[in-house]
Parts: C-alpha cells; sequence; structure tokens
C-alpha cells in the first residue's frame, strides 16, 4: 500500500462483501513503525480539523467501531482521538441494554447518545450489535417485548432483513441532516484473538477486563462471521460505507483509521470558521471604541 | 510558591473569602514557563489516575468550572486534560437552559449530565449559574415557573440564600455518594477581560466567538463579583471547596488547576484496579488450557 494512501477506497466493503476475502494484517504493506509515525501526523491533522468543525456548528461526525472481543476498539479510541479537544468528543460504550431502555425500540438509546453538531461521537459497539449479538443470541431479543416476537421461532430470516433495512434508513437520515457516518469493522483473526485472551490472563492491569463469558463467545466465532458479513454486506451503502480495518497489528488499525476519517473529511470544503454577521461587522470599530474610552 | 506545591490548601475559598482579598495573577511566584512544563508532568499522573479510576469504577470526579467571559474555560479543558483517554472524560457546556429544562428544577439538567462511574466529568459553567446570572438577571427566574415567583419583587434575599443551601445539599449528596467535587473559580481581573474582548475582536479564528452580549454582561461586572463572592461563600465546604485560581494568566491557570486536582486524588489510596474473583482466580488455569488446547 503506497504513502499516498487512499484507505477510504481500498479498505470500503461492497454489496457483495467476503469476510474471508478481507485480510487481518497488512504489516508487509505498512508496518508497525511506519504506522506508529504516521499515525501522528494524521491525528494532528484531525485535530485541526475538528477544531474548524466545532466553530462550524453545522454537521456532526459518528464513528461506529465493531468487532470480536479484544479486536482492540478501546485503545483504538483512546490513540485515534489522543490530539483532540475533549470537549469535542463524546464516547459512547453500549453495554447489555438495561430494563428501561428495553422499553423503547432498539434504536432508542442510540439515537439519545448521538453527538451533538460540531462534536464527534464514537459509538464502541454500536446499533449493529441488534444484528449481531442479538442474532446469535435470538433468546435475547424477548426482552425487548416485540409484538410479532413472542417465541424464539417466530424469529424469522425476514425478521433480521427488516432491521438490516431499518438500520440502513437511520443512517439515511442521519447523512440527510448533517451527520458524517464512518463504521469501522475492526477485523482481528481467530488466532489473534487467542493470543489476545491469553495475555489477558496473564497480565496484572489487564486481568480485571477478563471474564468466562468471553470464551463462550469465542466459540461462537463462525456465527458471528456470518451475521457480521451479512450485516455489512447489507448496510455498506454509498454515504455510509463499512470500512473493513485489518487489526491484527493494533498499531496499523489505528492508523488506519485515523487515516480514513481524515481522507474523507478533508474533503468537506464548507467547513470554515463562521462569519461575524454583517450587523456586528458594521459596528465592530463601535465595540472597539467603547472597550478602549471606558 | 514554591516547587513544593500544596495549591489545594493556598487556593482555598472559605467562609470570610473575600474576593478582593485573592491575586489574579501570581507570576511573580509561578513563571509561564515553569507552568508551561509542570502542567506537561502534572496531566500525564493524571492520566494514569485516570486509567487506574476508570477500571476501579467505584468514584467519578466533577469539575466545575465558573468565570466571567473569557476566562479561559474551553481553553483550559483542552489543555489539563489533553493527555487523557477521551473515554473517561465528559464535558458538558451549560447554555441558556431550554424550553424542555425550564419544565425540571433548575438543578435537573445539571443532575442527568453527572459523569458514570469511573469517569471525570467537567462541567463548563454549572449549576451556580443559577445564583450567577440569574441572580443578576432576576427576570431570567420567571421563566423557571416557580410556584412562590410571580414578579420580581417577589425573589428575597432568602429566595438565594434557600438556593444556595440547596445547591448545598446536592453536591454534599454528590460526595456521600462517590463523586469527588471540585470547583474553580477562574479569577480574572477585569483589565485583563478587556485585552482578552479586544483581542476576539482582532483575531480571525477567534471573531466568530464575540457577542455584543459580552459588552452588556461586562458592564454589570462588580453585580457579578458579588454574586460570586456570596455563592463561594456559602458553598465552599470541607468536601467541596471553591479554589480561587488566578487566572490573568492562561498557563498558570491550567497548571494550578491539574496540580490541586492531581494534589487531592492522590490522596484517595483506594483506587486501584480491581481483582478478579475467587471464583475466576480458581479457574484460570482452566481457562488458559481451554484457549491452548482448542
Amino acid at each position: 500500500m503506497s504513502n499516498g494512501t487512499n484507505y477510504s477506497k481500498k479498505l470500503i466493503a461492497t454489496s457483495d462483501f467476503r469476510i474471508s476475502d478481507f485480510p487481518t494484517d497488512i504489516t508487509d504493506e505498512v508496518t508497525q513503525e511506519e504506522a506508529e509515525i504516521r499515525l501522528k501526523e494524521v491525528r494532528k491533522k484531525l485535530s485541526t480539523l475538528q477544531d474548524t468543525m466545532y466553530a462550524h456548528d453545522k454537521y456532526n461526525v459518528l464513528v461506529c467501531l465493531q468487532g470480536m472481543d479484544t479486536a482492540g476498539k478501546d485503545s483504538l479510541i483512546r490513540e485515534v482521538f489522543a490530539k483532540f479537544n475533549v470537549r469535542g468528543v463524546d464516547v459512547q460504550s453500549f453495554k447489555t441494554p438495561t430494563i428501561k431502555e428495553h422499553q423503547h425500540d432498539y434504536l432508542w438509546r442510540h439515537y439519545i447518545a448521538l453527538p451533538e453538531k460540531g462534536k464527534f461521537g464514537v459509538f464502541n459497539r454500536t446499533h449493529y450489535e441488534n444484528v449481531l449479538v442479538t442474532r446469535v443470541h435470538p433468546e435475547y431479543l424477548l426482552a425487548e417485548n416485540i409484538p410479532e416476537i413472542k417465541n424464539i421461532e417466530d424469529v424469522t430470516p425476514d425478521f433480521w432483513k427488516k432491521r438490516l433495512d431499518q438500520i440502513n434508513n437511520f443512517e439515511q437520515h442521519l447523512v440527510e441532516n448533517g451527520t458524517i457516518v464512518f463504521k469501522f469493522y475492526l477485523h482481528l483473526s481467530k488466532g489473534e484473538q487467542k493470543n489476545r485472551l491469553l495475555r489477558r490472563l496473564e497480565k496484572d492491569k489487564h486481568q480485571w477486563k477478563f471474564s468466562p463469558g468471553d470464551l463462550a463467545e469465542r466459540e461462537l466465532w463462525d456465527k458471528y462471521m456470518t451475521c457480521y458479513e451479512e450485516a455489512i454486506q447489507k448496510t455498506s451503502k454509498k454515504k455510509t460505507p463499512w470500512y473493513i480495518i485489518p487489526s491484527d497489528n493494533k498499531e496499523v488499525a489505528r492508523y488506519l483509521v485515523a487515516s480514513i476519517m481524515h481522507e474523507v473529511l478533508k474533503k468537506y470544503k464548507d467547513i470554515q470558521y463562521p462569519e461575524l454577521s454583517d450587523e456586528i461587522k458594521r459596528h465592530m470599530q463601535t465595540y472597539k471604541n467603547q472597550l478602549e474610552n471606558e
């Protein structure tokens, strides 16, 4: 992969996306050392861009992160947004829905967590969990009190198709109203997950993150891959594409995510510092005099 | 002021606090250059501490920032939290209350904006605006639909006393339930505000922040000082003290705020990475074997 990048084209998923066609490791094209150096450059540019976007106050950015356990979502957030003004980034981690959240439809808690104008919102796990973990464990749906779902047997393939359509509509609505949407799938190999889980068990400062449930979910790896594949195929659209990020190397993954965001955002030439109103401009000298002659 | 710091004692406001007794500039004791160097050290330490606090997940930190317009709240947030993991900081800027917010009591919007366990919440302007801007402009109260306030004449000194008591009770409740509260008053001189407003009018990237209202509020300077003084006197308590930050030099102000946070937080010796449960510890080897023998 050349220095000129263009990852926002190269790593995009199309409607015939096959998860097994995409690499989990591209360190032969961009090494860890290169990635570390380039990330530092890109995140400075992103930070400047964020400052302008905050002042401009018309667009907001939604960054959706999905990936299997240990794919590196948390540390990616820490590193990619390291140079941002904390005021302008809002990170939302979605865990098991609460009873109150289940009293609403599945998109509600994501909707109310969307970033304000001028800000970046990061969804650490996203509304896609509703067609991923929920699809792997359809019994979870029963807690959602959906009128037509009385038993697991009521959950047909058509149900998931409809849900994916709803997600597309939701995202299209966001885009039409000024949200710039990024969706990153952190693509990790099963072998690398094993290494990371073993490290989690061994390192003192990381042990607390371990739960026996991690191993149970790992056994469902293939089911997850099938669900990811279909979800990405059906929801990777022109304005809301999925990017498939090789994630066996964390530094490379972080660089790719930052790089794609920068490639896309720099095209929004209309994002500029706002101008003062003509009214205020006309009186500028009066204001200055008022202050100076107090 | 010595290198050993101890600003968390030196800059604290007591119940006989007089705003005019506190300096707005201490660059003769700590220079801008010293402040810049020391801030870099302190914010690294704060960042490590934040990481542990996030894992520990029992305390949260509320950082309240108040100060006159141009006191430097925004840039202070950017610099003090520059090394934090964005995941762990939640910045809330409170502007004019909305109609929906006015359908609740004045603390409601602040309550629902409190940080989660393990996180830092920064209030950029705070619930204190309800005894500051609202006290300077008592007509604002009429929008709050308070039963006993029908006209401005109904707003007695006792009303403000009661409100300050309510704020004390609110903060005491937070402290008793695991919130560590910091309250910083960014103490700016009227002369330095003039310089900053003039710069705001002159600098291209800053002009958009200007509003003619800034000048109108400046004319109410003395009224604001009286309200700040009483609010700070009445609400600077042992567990929820106010710190009076000399803010005519922005770099010094940032260093002092970071330094005080660090001095106080490092005393919480119980903030540690959580241990695995005995149940999980007992089965540790089984988990490792399961992964290794897949």
